[in-house]
C-alpha cells in the first residue's frame, strides 16, 4: 500500500530513519563506554525496543509497570522502572515482574523504600534500587546530597534491598556536583555507587562530559520531533516520526483546517510557538487545535493548500502522540511496510 | 470492589451523577420543544450513548466516522455526524454507514458536497447535508449567510443529497441573525431551512433563548470538568468525572508529585489556570505536567498530604482524558458498579 492510501490523520514511521536513529546513539554511547537504556515511553512498541536490544542496548527503560508488563511478555529481559512504586496492588505486580526478568527501580522517600523492602521480603527477592535525585527539574529526586546519601544508607541496610546508585532527569552541570558530594558521603560507609544513570534526547550528545555517568536513557532519539529539532540534538532529515493530515476547510484565504486536533497531535507545547511542522508549508502556524481539527493559518506561505490535500506535520512531542494512537505505520522508502500496534499505550500505571 | 482499592491513575464516574445529568438536560431541551442530540465524544462509552437514548435524545452526535460505526453497532439508530467528510476510503466508509442508518453529515465548501455527492450517487443514497456556518470560533463553517445560501442551493440541486438545515458551534447572538438572514435568502428558493443544530455544554441552559434553533448537541454535561465548572453550566456537585491519582513524591514541603501526568490529564488548559482541582486540597495549584507526573504546589494548604495518599482530582477537560484511558470505572454509592471499555476511544477518525 502508498502512504497516499493511508486514511488520516495517521502516525507514520520511517523505518530507516529509526534504524539510523537506534545505531546512531548506541556507536556514540559505546565509543564513550556508557549503557544505553532506551526509554520505550516514546514508542511503546515492543518490536522497537527489540531493534534497540539487537543494536547493542544493555536493557529498556520504562515508566509504568504496565509497561514494563508488556515489554517483559515480549521478550525484554533487563527493566528499569525509575518511579517511586507504592501500593499493595502495584508493588505485588513489580515483585511478579521482578521474578521473571532482571528489573531495577528507584526511590526517593523513606516511604518508597520500605514499601519496596516489605514486597521483597515477602516475596524472598534482592531488588536493586537506585535513589533519585533531583537537579533543577523540580519533579521527583532527593534535593540534597545528604538526602540521598541517607536513603542509600537506608536502601544498603535493607536485607532484601540493594542499593544500586543514583539516577536523574535531566542531564546537567549540577549531576556531576551531586554525584560527586554523594559518593563522597558514601564513601566512609564503604557504600559503591555502581550506576549513575541520566536521560535526556536533547542532551544525548553531550553524555560524554559527565564522567560518573554509567548509562543513558533517551526516548525521543528514535522518532524525533520539533521540540527534539529545537534542542539541536537531531536535524529534520533525521526525524522518523509524523502525522499525516488531510485539509478538511478552507473558510478564509488564509484560514485552513486539518482533521487532526489535540486528539491527535496531544495539547503539548513543550515551549514551542504553535503545535507542529507542516513540512509542505514550513510558514504556516498550527495557531489552535480543537479536539479533532487543527486551526492553521497560511497567511505567510506563498502557497496555499486546497480542500482534500493532505500535509505532513512534525508534532511538538511525539510521546504524546504515541500514546494517542493504537496503531502506527511503518513505512519503508515511501511504502507501507506494516502496521504496529502501540502495545503499551493506555497500559495500566 | 471498594474505590480505595483501584490502582492510580483511574478515572471514576459517579453512574447517579451522570444519569442525573442525563434527565436534566433532557428535561430542559423537552420543555423547549429543542431535540437533544448529545455529543458521544465526551464519552466514547455504547452504554451511556444508550442512556441518553433511553431518556428521550432524538439521535447522538458523533465527531468522527470510527466512532459512528462503533455506536452503530451498538445499536444507535440516528447518527448525525457534523464534518467534512473527504477522500475515497472514508466515503466509502460513510456510504456503508448510511445504508444501515439514518445518518446526516455537514459540509462548507463545495468540494466536500460534490464529494458527498459522488458517492451518495454511486450508492443510490439521499444522504441528508447540514450546512457548517461560522459565528466566531474560526474553526469550520462559512462565514457568510450568502455562501451558506449558495452551499444550500448546490445540495438541493444534486440529486442524491438532501439539504437539511444549518450547523454552528458554539452557539450565541450572532447565531440567530446568521439563520434568519440564511432563511431570508433560501426562502425566494422555496428552500425550507428543517434543522438548526447548535452545541456546547457551557452555553447549553441558553438554548432557548435562540428561536430558530431546533436541536442541540452537548458533549461534556454527562459528566462535568473544570472547564464547564467555571462556565457556571454545572455545579461542582453534579460532576459525575473524577481521577484518582497517587502522591508518590514529597520531595520539599510544598510540593508534592502525583501519579498522573499528561499521559493522563491531558495538557488541555482551556484558558484556565493549571491542571485540575484536587477536591482534598482545593488551595493546592498543579502547576505543571510531565508526561506520567503531576507537580503540585501545597504552599497555599493549611494540611498537606503524605508521600502514598490518594487525591481526587477533577480535570480541566473530560473529553481529553477519556480519550487517554481504555477503560473507566463506574460507581454508585461509593462502590464499583461496573468497568466500561472507552469503547470508541482511538477509533480511525
Amino acid at each position: 500500500m502508498e502512504i497516499d492510501q493511508l486514511e488520516t490523520p495517521v502516525v507514520v514511521v520511517d523505518v530507516e530513519r529509526l534504524e539510523a536513529n537506534i545505531r546512531r546513539l548506541q556507536v556514540y554511547l559505546d565509543e564513550h563506554g556508557i549503557a544505553n537504556w532506551p526509554h520505550i515511553k516514546t514508542h511503546k512498541i515492543p518490536w522497537i525496543a527489540q531493534q534497540q536490544i539487537a543494536a547493542g542496548a544493555a536493557g529498556i527503560t520504562c515508566q509504568k509497570i504496565g509497561e514494563a508488563e508488556i515489554m517483559a511478555r515480549a521478550g525484554m529481559e533487563k527493566i528499569f522502572l525509575p518511579y517511586n512504586i507504592l501500593g499493595a496492588a502495584k508493588l505485588s505486580r513489580l515483585m511478579k515482574l521482578a521474578q521473571q526478568i532482571e528489573l531495577s527501580v528507584t526511590a526517593d522517600s523513606a516511604v518508597t523504600i520500605d514499601g519496596l523492602s516489605a514486597a521483597a521480603r515477602e516475596h524472598n527477592l534482592a531488588l536493586p534500587v537506585l535513589v533519585e535525585f533531583d537537579t533543577g527539574l523540580s519533579r521527583c529526586g532527593v534535593p540534597t546530597p545528604e538526602q540521598a546519601a541517607d536513603l542509600a544508607r537506608r536502601i544498603e541496610a535493607t536485607p532484601n534491598l540493594v542499593f544500586d546508585g543514583l539516577m536523574t532527569y535531566p542531564v546537567n552541570p549540577q549531576t556531576d556536583i551531586f554525584v560527586r558530594e554523594v559518593k563522597g558521603l558514601l564513601s566512609n560507609d564503604g557504600i559503591a555507587v555502581r550506576r549513575v544513570s541520566v536521560g535526556g534526547t536533547p542532551q544525548m550528545w553531550q553524555a560524554h562530559q559527565h564522567p560518573d555517568v554509567t548509562e543513558y536513557r533517551a526516548g525521543m532519539y528514535v522518532y524525533g520531533d520539533r521540540y527534539t529539532l529545537r534542542s539541536g540534538a537531531m536535524q529534520l532529515e533525521q526525524v522518523a516520526f509524523s502525522l499525516i493530515a488531510t485539509v478538511v476547510s478552507r473558510p478564509t484565504p488564509e484560514r485552513g483546517i486539518l482533521d487532526a486536533g489535540s486528539k491527535s497531535l496531544s495539547s503539548d507545547l513543550m515551549g514551542l510557538e504553535g503545535h507542529g511542522l507542516i513540512l509542505e508549508y514550513p510558514q504556516a502556524r498550527i495557531y489552535h487545535l480543537s479536539e479533532e481539527h487543527g486551526h492553521v493559518d497560511f497567511s505567510d506561505c506563498p502557497q496555499r493548500p486546497v480542500i482534500g490535500e493532505r500535509v505532513t506535520v512534525i508534532p511538538n512531542h511525539c510521546c504524546s502522540v504515541t500514546n494517542l494512537f493504537n496503531q502506527v505505520v511503518a513505512v519503508r522508502q515511501g511504502r507501507v511496510e506494516t502496521v504496529w500496534s502501540v502495545a503499551a499505550r493506555g497500559a495500566v500505571q
